[in-house]
C-alpha cells in the first residue's frame, strides 16, 4: 500500500509530493530542486548531502558523513529512503548553485582573445620586461656579507642589492619583515629569495625567504561575476596558466542581481554575508587550484580580481549602497592594493590583493579589464565590445578615447526568468537548429538528457523561430501553424515544446512561451538599442567600426550569425565580429602579470567617459524599435531581410 | 624602649635597621635608598607608594592608595610608621629613576641652538612651505556634492579636492579609511577633515574626521638617550612647543648602557622588557603632556623620536644583538614610517611613528639630529659637534662632508661610577668653586641640602682642583696640604671632601676620591682624544674648525672655561663654542615638523662616514697624552698654561 508523504525543502520552501520508501535525491529532482550530485545516486561522491530537519528517514551506513554531520541531521539525499513527512533543507554546497562550474579547458572557454595576447607579449618583450612587473615577483639574492669596511645595516644592503641594476625608486618594508631580517640573513648564509609587490606607485618588500625560492611564485586572477566567479592559477615567472576554476557566485542566495545585492547589503549582517559568500567562493576556488597543481598556499602571493563595481565593493566590504542612488556614486573605482588577509582572502599571510579599477557604478573593473583584454586602448581602430554578463555592458572608442553604457538587459540570457532557462551547465541545451517541419535538433552540455536551456540556445532558438517562421517579427508565436510543439498553456499563453518530457531529465516539457521570447527580446533590445546609440552619440555608424568584440558567459558557443538574425547584434560584416569569451578575467590575468598593464588599466578607467543612457532622448525610440525581430527598420539588417524574403 | 627592627628594602635587597615607631620614608633616606617625594613627606603628593611585603605597619586614612593597592600592600612611606621587622618593596615608579625629570622650561633646558633656528626657519618661508610639510597636517576640505554630472567616486571625490593646489603625487589610504567613507561624507554634509601623514616618499590619508578639526593637530617629539627620555608637545599647526617631559629611561633597571641591553636583550623575553620599558616610558610622557595641556590623546598623530641606534631597534622590538658584534651591523638604520600603535605607543590609533635615520652602529639617529640642529650640514664653516651622553660621539664636517666617531668615554659625566655622583636632577651639586684656601662654594639644584654631584660640577670640580692646586696634573691628589678636606679613606685612596656631612641631605660627607679623578679623566681624555683624532685624520687642526658645538645633558650648566682647563674641551678662542643642550630633540622636532628637514636628516645619515678611532694607529698615543691634565703637552692648552703659571 502506498503511503504519500510531504518534503518541504527549504531555501524555498517547497513542498512535493512524495510516498515512503521513495528516494529522496530522485523525489527532489522530479519536482525540479537542484540537489548536485557527481556520481549519478551511486552514494560515492557526497556531493548531495542534505539535512532532515523533522521527519524519518532511513539511510545506509557511509563514511562520507562525520559522525557530527550526522548528530546534526545530515544525510546523503541520494542514499535516504523517505519513511515520514520531512522537511528538508539543502545547504548551498549542495546545490548547483554552490558546486563549481566544469570548465572545458583553459585555452578554450576561458581564453582571452588570442590576438591581444600576441599583440601585447610582443610589445613587453620589445620594451624589456621591467624585473618586478608583475603584481609579485620573486628575486633570489646573494648578499656579500658585511665586514668592517662595509658594515652598512642589513636592511640597507637588502635594499642595495636590489636596486643594482633595478629602478625601484620607492620601497617600503614592513616591521614584521625588518625583526625577522638579521636572523634571517644569517641563518641563510645572506642568500634569500625577496618578493616584491607593487603597492601601487611603490614597490613593497612582501615578504623574504631564505635560499632560492624564486620559482614558487604563483597568482591567481579572479573574474568576480554577480553569477559566477572563475579563478586562474598563474605561475608568475612562465606567465603559465597552470589551472582554472569556476563556480556560482554564492551571494546569489541573497539576490540574483547587483540591485537585490545592494538592497540585502544594507540590511542586519547584510555586508557581512555577502562579503563572507564571496571570499569563500574565491578561498575555495584557491584552494582547489593550488591543491590540484601541488603548490603550497605560501607561495601564492597575489590576486588580482576583476568585477563589477558592486562585486568589489561586496569583495571588500564596502557598504555600496550609494552605487544604486542618484547621483550612483560608488565609495571607491580605484581601491587600493591591500593584503589579501585583510578581506580574509587565504594566500600567503602577507599576499596583495588588488582590483582592476571600475569606471562608474555601473562600469566595473571587469569592462576595464575587457577594453584591457581585447586591447581597444592600444588601437586607432574604432571598437566596440560588449559584454553581455548579468548585465549588458558596451565600450567604443580606441587608443584616443573611449565611452560606456550600462544597459539594463537583464538576466535574460543566463536563463534567469525563463520557464525553462537555466545557466551552461552540465544538462543546458546549448545550441538548437530547427527545420521548416519544426524538427527540432539540440546539443546538451555533458551530452546527457536535456534540463533546460542555456543563453546562447536562446539565441539559437530566437533566431531559428524568425527563419522559420515559428513567431511573427513582433515575437508572438503563431497559434495557428501545424504542429504540436505550439500549444496554449494553463495561462492562456502560447508556447513551444522544444523538448518533450520524454527526452528530458526532469519528466516535463521544456518550452518556450512567448512571456520569454518577450523577456529575451527586451534584452537583445536594450543591448542593441545601448550599442546603437552609444555609437550614434559620438556621430558614428556601425560601419566606422572596425572591430566588434563580443564577451560573455555564453562559452565558445555564440552564434553570431544567429544573434545578428535575431537582432541582438547589428548586421554588418561577419568578419569584424570576434567572440573573446571571459575578457575579464584576460584583463584580470595581464593586470596580474604587468604593472604596465595595470597602469593601462587605470589610464583606461579613468579617461572612459561614462553614458548614461537613460538621458538620451531618443533612446526610448531606439528601443522601442528594437523590440521586433530583428528590428522595427528591416533596412538595418539587410542579410536578414534577404534571408526572410 | 626602643625595640630594633630590620627593614629589607628591593629591589637590591638592602637591609637597614630601625627603631618601631620610626617612619619609613626616613628610614629609608637615610640609608641613601631613593624614594620619590614631592610634598616633602606630608602625605599630600602620594609619589612614595611602596609595598610592604612582609611585616606590621601603621599608616593614616589615605585617598591617594584605592582600595586595590591596600590590599596588595601599598602604603605610603612617609605617613608609614614601623612596626615590626619589613620586606618593602619600591616600585620603579617611586625612585627618583622612575620619577619624571624636572625640566626648567622649554625654552632653557631643552631649547635648541637659536642659531640654527633663525636660519631654519627663515629659509623655509622664503621655500614657501609645502602644506603638508609636517609628519601629519590635518586639511579642512569642503567638498562639492555629487550629482549626475559629477558622479566620480567619493574616494576619487576626495583625492581630487586634496589634490587642488597641491602637488601629492603618491597617495595612499588603507581599507578602514574607504569603509567609512561613504556614511562619513554624507552625514558631515561633504565638510571633513583629512589628517594627511608622510610615510617616506609617499603620503598617506592617515583619518578623516567629520566638520572642521584642522586646529587639532598635535605631536610628539621624542629624545630616547640610554639614560633620559624626553619628549616635547608640539602643535604642528603653529609650530608652537606646548610642553616638554623628560624622565628616566626605565631600561636602566637592566643595565646602564647600551651594550648591557643589548647583551640583556639576548636573554629570555629581554627584547620585550626592553621594548616594554621605553615604550611605557614615552607613554607616560605623552599621557602627562596631553594631560596638562588639556588636548584629546587623538588629537596627536605623529611621534618622531631620535635615539641612538640600540635605543631605536629596541623601541621597534628589533633584535639589536649584532650591533654589538663584529662588524658592528644594525638592522636598520633607516626604518620605515610605521603606525604608532605598531610598537604600543598609544596616539590617535591611526597615527604614525617615525625614527630620525642613523649612521651607523655607535652612531644613531640622536647624532643625526644633533647635526641638523646645529645646521652643520648647510654651513660652509667646519664644524664640530661634540655630544656628551651616556657615551660621547664627536662630528666634524660641513655642508660638502661630514665625519663622525663614538668614543667609549663612559657615563662619568652623567655621575656613574662616581662614589658621589648622581644625574643632574634635584638635590645635586651643579656648579662648584674652590678658592685657594679651599674654601668651596656651590650650588644645588633645587636650592636644598645637597645629596651628590652631577656632571657640570665634576668638571668645574676637576678644573678648579688643578687651578688651586688640590692635584698635580696627573690627577693625584696632594696628600701633603695643609686642610681637613683632604685624607685618605679605608681603602687607602685620597679623597677631598667637598660638603662635609652636617650640610648634606644624606648625613654623609660629600667626596671626591682619586678613583673618582681616574674615571673622570679617562672619560676626558677619550673625548678629547677622540676629537683631536678625527680633526687630525682629515688633515686638519682645531684651528680649522669654526664652530664648536657642545650637546649633552649638562643643562645649561656647563662651563666652557672650565671644561678646557679640565683639558675635556681644546683649547681655542672661547667664541667658538656653543653649549647647544639637547639637540637630539631639537633634531627630532624639526623632521616632526618639516619632511625637508626630515630628508635633509636622511642625506645627513647617509652621507655622514662613520670613523673607527681604534683603528687609527695613534689614537692609543693621543689617548694616553691626554691623561693628564689639562693633557701632556701644555703647548697644545697655551691660556690653561699660562693660569697656571
Amino acid at each position: 500500500m502506498q503511503i504519500d508523504c510531504k518534503v518541504t525543502f527549504y531555501p524555498g520552501p517547497k513542498i512535493v509530493k512524495a510516498s515512503k520508501g521513495d528516494n529522496l535525491l530522485e523525489v527532489a529532482r522530479k519536482a525540479g530542486i537542484e540537489i548536485n550530485s557527481v556520481c549519478g545516486g551511486d552514494g560515492i561522491c557526497g556531493k548531495c548531502k542534505v539535512v532532515v530537519r523533522e521527519g524519518a528517514v532511513s539511510a545506509e551506513a557511509t563514511v562520507l558523513l562525520t559522525r557530527g554531520e550526522i548528530q546534526r541531521g545530515f544525510v546523503l539525499a541520494c542514499k535516504a529512503i523517505i519513511n515520514s513527512d520531512l522537511e528538508v533543507e539543502i545547504p548551498a554546497e549542495s546545490t548547483f548553485e554552490g558546486a563549481q562550474i566544469v570548465i572545458e579547458g583553459v585555452e578554450n572557454k576561458f581564453a582571452y582573445s588570442p590576438i591581444a595576447e600576441v599583440d601585447r607579449s610582443k610589445e613587453l618583450e620589445e620594451k624589456e620586461i621591467f624585473i618586478h612587473s608583475a603584481l609579485a615577483t620573486k628575486l633570489f639574492l646573494k648578499l656579500p656579507s658585511p665586514d668592517l669596511k662595509d658594515n652598512v645595516s642589513d636592511l640597507t644592503r637588502l635594499y642595495r642589492e636590489l636596486r643594482k641594476g633595478r629602478s625601484i625608486p620607492i620601497m617600503q618594508t614592513g616591521l614584521t619583515n625588518i625583526k625577522n631580517l638579521s636572523a634571517l640573513l644569517r641563518s641563510s648564509n645572506w642568500d634569500v629569495t625577496v618578493t616584491l609587490g607593487k603597492r601601487n606607485e611603490t614597490t613593497e618588500i612582501v615578504q623574504i625567504e631564505a635560499g632560492d625560492t624564486s620559482k614558487n611564485n604563483f597568482g591567481i586572477a579572479v573574474d568576480i561575476g554577480t553569477t559566477t566567479v572563475v579563478a586562474h592559477l598563474i605561475d608568475l615567472n612562465t606567465q603559465e596558466t597552470l589551472g582554472a576554476k569556476g563556480t556560482y557566485n554564492k551571494q546569489i542566495t541573497y539576490g540574483d542581481d547587483v540591485i537585490t545585492r545592494i538592497v540585502y547589503a544594507s540590511e542586519k549582517d547584510g555586508l557581512e554575508k555577502l562579503n563572507a559568500a564571496i571570499v569563500e567562493n574565491i578561498n575555495s576556488l584557491i584552494a582547489s587550484l593550488v591543491t590540484e597543481n601541488n603548490i603550497r598556499l605560501s607561495d601564492v602571493a597575489a590576486v588580482l580580481c576583476a568585477g563589477n563595481t558592486t562585486m568589489t565593493h561586496l569583495l571588500l566590504k564596502i557598504d555600496p549602497q550609494y552605487i544604486r542612488k542618484e547621483p550612483y556614486v560608488p565609495t571607491a573605482s580605484f581601491v587600493p592594493v591591500i593584503r589579501a588577509s585583510e578581506v580574509g582572502i587565504k594566500i600567503n599571510p602577507r599576499g596583495l590583493l588588488s582590483c582592476v579599477p571600475a569606471v562608474a557604478s555601473y562600469v566595473g573593473g571587469d569592462m576595464t579589464a575587457g577594453v584591457l583584454a581585447a586591447g581597444i586602448n592600444k588601437s586607432s581602430d574604432l571598437s566596440v565590445l560588449i559584454d553581455m554578463g548579468t548585465n549588458g555592458e558596451i565600450v567604443l572608442g580606441n587608443k584616443d578615447w573611449t565611452v560606456c553604457a550600462a544597459c539594463s538587459s537583464g538576466p535574460a540570457f543566463e536563463g534567469s526568468g525563463m520557464k525553462c532557462g537555466m545557466r551552461a551547465r552540465l544538462g543546458a541545451i546549448q545550441t538548437v537548429e530547427i527545420s521548416k517541419d519544426f524538427d527540432v535538433q539540440y546539443a546538451v552540455i555533458g551530452n546527457g538528457k536535456p534540463h533546460g536551456i542555456c543563453g546562447s540556445a536562446l539565441i539559437d532558438i530566437l533566431a531559428e523561430f524568425l527563419k522559420v517562421g515559428v513567431v511573427e517579427r513582433s515575437g508572438k508565436i503563431k497559434r495557428s501553424l501545424n504542429t504540436n510543439r505550439i500549444r496554449i498553456n494553463e495561462d492562456n499563453i502560447a508556447e513551444f515544446v522544444l523538448v518533450f518530457k520524454e527526452e528530458t531529465d526532469t519528466n516535463e516539457d521544456i518550452v518556450i512561451s512567448e512571456t520569454d521570447i518577450d523577456n529575451l527580446i527586451r534584452a537583445k533590445g536594450a543591448i542593441y538599442s545601448g550599442t546603437a546609440i552609444l555609437v550614434r552619440s559620438m556621430g558614428l555608424g556601425f560601419n566606422d567600426v572596425k572591430h566588434f568584440y563580443i564577451s560573455g558567459a555564453f562559452g565558445s558557443h555564440l552564434n553570431i550569425e544567429k544573434a545578428i538574425f535575431f537582432g541582438l547584434l547589428p548586421d554588418i560584416p561577419r568578419e569584424k565580429y570576434k567572440f573573446i569569451g571571459n575578457s575579464s578575467i584576460a584583463g584580470a590575468r595581464m593586470c596580474l602579470l604587468s604593472m604596465e598593464n595595470y597602469e593601462e588599466a587605470s589610464e583606461i578607467a579613468q579617461k572612459m567617459t561614462s553614458f548614461e543612457l537613460s538621458s538620451v532622448p531618443q533612446y526610448m525610440d531606439e528601443y522601442m524599435s528594437a523590440l521586433f525581430l530583428p528590428h522595427t527598420d528591416l533596412s538595418l539588417f539587410p542579410t536578414v531581410s534577404a534571408a526572410l524574403k
